[in-house]
């Protein structure tokens, strides 16, 4: 399976290369044990000790050049056309390379906007220029963010049905969870509850385990972004838990909420089902206003407005964010117009993008309603890839 | 335990700072989820996604500036005694701290040597270059390599105990995968049955799963760094395995020889046997040459030169190397003076270092012996952490 996504999204990167008018992709790694590249496991489907080079030309080229005690490996592995070996030091080799195809623009892996496409180091850039600085190659380089962007942003089918399958074993913990829930418990209970589930049956995390899941339960919580703490669960609490899969390299990401029923209750009060229902309908609204070529600033807009419009304070970050093989991927974001997010939320939304939409407000006295979704852009508007949370989960 | 250790790091890093003429480190850090500094377990016990400065001075101040939304989860986690938080910019924030410490001179974390010192991604620098540009400081910046190398390198008391408890199960794992091997089973099934040992008990790998551990049956395989095979393990085959585990955080690497008893066979061949032993003295004979102040290619020396001179080809690769939070950690290497390995076999070795041992020779239609032991540097010379293998282990 891993072979075969590294060849397709090759092939994928050989198309947009064209279309950016870039000649050729140089990712220039080294240690990838201690510190590996965000689009290694895309674009090859191992790592590499000594300094290396991963080469994809516009004409659909691959070349490897690795230190020579890893060309076992990499055969067996078998993604790249071409690998060539060398002992001493890689310099004469990626010249050779580099003189071979005479590419005009190359595109390497820095950017200052996107983390996903910063996988060279500093200190290994300057070993890059020193093997190039007296070709003129050096005076070629640019970054690859736009070319990270798409190839990350634009899902193959076999993607597709990855990113499925770990979405609907993330549903299936959500469902063990409702079952699980009882006051009493804390909110470290639950997230190692949902941990045991995930190594009983061998899958990873789709962030780091200490906040995967992440559970909040009741008023004046930790907000976003906190691990589980040993706060009990009571009866009038309003739970969240945030939690995603990895599945055979592929992330879910996904939120439910629930209510734990007082003695005297059969649903919840009021001011619950409000606030559960204006996320549950902001969320709708946001999704039938994605179609490809808006920017993730106007899809923003429509639930942040609704959510304000209904009298709750607005979210303090971005409405939703593309995934795949790590939770938060490159590219197009669903997020206001604010200087973090840089150029993020004003690059066009593109077919075959997958988002989360996560929007999420405090509901005064009993606790945060965020719902988070996942779809798929289509041609003329989405597909939910997640069956949507559409009345808040009630523990009695 | 965590963030105990990261605690007395801190203080160790502080000693350290004063020792090289350092004022203040720099860690500068984004999206710690897509890509990971490879300090900021020791230094932090937590990541971060939107740009962060995680500052330790000489006089042992601890400060984290980070996103507002992260400010909990630094709070729970407690490493840092001083977190500031921001919402648009990390860049005012930045400038002010530094106005406050004034320091003559700022490691940050880039190495042209040392993978480990170079967890700041080129784009990020081109930000954090940009947002220092007006200031004093953008001309004070060095490279934290010589602060990375001791304070990973001199291992504190907790740091052993960690190591040791990892060595403990490494080798429970080696016992009974002598109970397992058969002729007739093949390398990926020696790999598997170790994988689910490794899952059974909760452990995480020393490096990535695919080649942990590897495995090597009879002559002419792939030889180091490459995953197991579908090759049968046949009678009179030398079998080699190298592998670690990561526990709490820190590895063990390590490996071991079997061989595979012919028909009439008692014991391996007079060949199998010298090669075996001439692997085995080599460590020996190295570990005795160790002590503070010398080089590593000096101890790489002393057990190549003893292959070499019973009739074995050299090794292709260094004789050892640092471990401890990761398999190959940084810092003095035993390695021959070979321009791939930098200055790395020039470094001096110093106490507290802990070291892997890891010479190979090639049996002629047998396969590989090879022994990987792990000692520590003490004052006067080395104290084993491995309980060394003496004798090859015999299969019927």
């Amino acid at each position: 399976m891993t072979k075969q996504l590294v060849l397709e999204k090759q092939k994928q990167a050989a198309e947009i290369l064209n279309e950016k008018g870039i000649d050729l992709w140089l990712n220039f790694v080294r240690e990838t044990g201690n510190i590996k590249d965000p689009m290694l496991d895309m674009l090859v489907g191992t790592g590499a000790t000594w300094q290396s080079a991963f080469i994809i030309t516009k004409e659909g080229d691959t070349v490897a050049v690795i230190g020579s005690l890893e060309k076992g490996n990499m055969e067996q592995v078998g993604t790249f056309k071409e690998i060539i070996t060398y002992v001493q030091n890689v310099r004469e080799d990626l010249q050779k390379i580099l003189k071979r195809f005479d590419p005009k623009k190359i595109a390497i892996n820095f950017s200052r906007n996107s983390t996903l496409a910063d996988g060279l180091t500093y200190g290994l850039y300057l070993e890059l220029i020193d093997h190039l600085k007296e070709t003129p190659y050096v005076d070629r380089l640019v970054s690859s963010e736009d070319v990270v962007a798409a190839l990350r942003g634009r899902k193959s089918d076999t993607e597709l049905a990855l990113m499925k399958e770990a979405i609907k074993e993330t549903l299936r913990i959500f469902d063990e969870v409702t079952g699980f829930i009882q006051p009493g418990k804390t909110e470290i209970d639950v997230a190692n509850f949902v941990r045991s589930k995930v190594a009983e049956r061998g899958y990873g995390f789709a962030w780091d385990e200490e906040h995967c899941p992440a559970v909040y339960s009741g008023p004046g919580t930790a907000g976003a972004h906190a691990a589980a703490t040993d706060r009990k669960i009571e009866k009038g609490h309003v739970i969240n838990m945030d939690f995603g899969l990895n599945i055979n390299g592929y992330c879910s990401d996904l939120q439910r909420t629930w209510y734990v029923l007082r003695d005297a209750e059969e649903n919840a009060p009021e001011e619950v089902l409000k606030g559960f229902n204006v996320i549950k309908d902001s969320i709708q609204l946001a999704a039938k206003a994605i179609i490809p070529g808006k920017m993730g600033c106007e899809i923003d807009d429509v639930a942040r407005n609704y959510i304000v419009e209904n009298g709750y304070e607005e979210f303090s970050h971005g409405l939703g964010h593309q995934l795949g093989r790590v939770a938060h991927d490159g590219g197009a974001l669903f997020a206001p117009r604010w200087e973090r997010y840089k150029n993020l939320p004003f690059i066009p939304i593109e077919e075959g993008n997958v988002f989360t939409i996560e929007p999420r407000l405090p509901i005064e006295g009993y606790g945060i309603a965020t719902i988070e979704e996942e779809v798929v852009v289509r041609e003329n508007g989405v597909e939910f890839l997640s069956n949507p949370q559409t009345e808040i989960y009630l523990i009695k």
